[in-house]
């Protein structure tokens, strides 16, 4: 196992407090604190606060976009593509809940450029799940509705976790996985008759 | 048709502002502005800058459970009590599309009463939803998956589509409202037959 860097637990101590109080509210005093560093200290790792922001958002939507890719390359058909896109972006948000709290509410105070390089990102992710789906729909497993309207679909499951999952509650984890997988899955898939309706 | 009040012209233009700038970047004198009112003319209907966001997030909340009670309660089966939610949802968002941004990113900035009230809400929206799910689990319609995970990634589905829905683009109001009906009602259907994989 990788020992975490001082950098990296900046970044999950400043996580850990814009998703609970904001980033807003958050001072640099507190990050500092919370991370123990002095404020001289964590101005070694950053200029500003927003840095922490974008290095927070980049760091997520950049695992998650290369945990997808893993993930595609590895299944063997579109089906289990789908079902390797989910387990991957909800492994993500059960070890870095905070994060993608941040990524969601967040954002809006990313400075511009910081802002299109996520953007970016955001967008190569739409396009592999858009392209698995596609995918899916040429050999016929898949029904075909609007790739990207069903790659929206996809994504809003699992972009919106972080407003209402919690792993205390009576889904587990692996429960929650399944039960999306069920959902999206069976969605996007062609149905093996002919609807008599 | 009943003709929009004063006070509902003056709600459309605080949501469009707010939608284009954020809540926190308009200025009281901007939405007096944008409905031809003097500031104190605007200071007639609203206390605070605050209250606009609260009677605008209101607004839509009040207005999309009241369509979704009539719409599952018209509707025959759960099929299409699912459906009907679903064309009440994007109907609305479709005629007040500024509304639900300003709903899912402006929240934050609503006083504590209001978000209480603003929150019973959407849990009264998503214990109707859940409620229908379970519905059709009873009569073996749907499949068994977990009704709080199935109504949430249905509400994701319809509470995502401001951040990235161009009714100017490929894909038309209706073609989008079947394309979801597609993939989240087959995705909740019990398949009529054996799976044979």
């Amino acid at each position: 196992m990788v020992r975490p860097t001082r950098h990296d637990q900046l970044l999950d101590a400043a996580a850990a407090l814009f998703a609970q109080n904001g980033f807003a509210a958050t001072s640099v005093r507190e990050i500092a604190a919370q991370a123990n560093l002095t404020k001289a200290g964590l101005y070694y790792h950053i200029r500003e606060k927003e840095d922490l922001l974008a290095k927070i958002c980049a760091f997520s939507i950049d695992r998650i976009l290369d945990g997808a890719r893993q993930a595609v390359a590895e299944a063997s058909d579109p089906r289990a593509r789908i079902a390797a896109l989910i387990r991957n972006h909800t492994g993500f948000f059960f070890q870095h809940p905070d994060n993608l709290v941040v990524l969601n509410r967040d954002r809006g105070a990313l400075p511009p450029e910081a802002r299109a390089r996520i953007s970016a990102l955001e967008r190569a992710y739409l396009d592999l799940i858009r392209e698995t789906i596609r995918d899916g729909q040429a050999t016929a497993a898949f029904r075909r509705t609007d790739p990207t309207v069903a790659a929206f679909t996809v994504l809003a499951a699992l972009n919106t976790l972080d407003r209402w999952y919690d792993a205390g509650g009576p889904v587990s984890p692996e429960a929650l996985v399944a039960e999306i997988e069920t959902i999206l899955c069976d969605g996007l898939e062609q149905p093996a008759f002919i609807r008599t309706q």
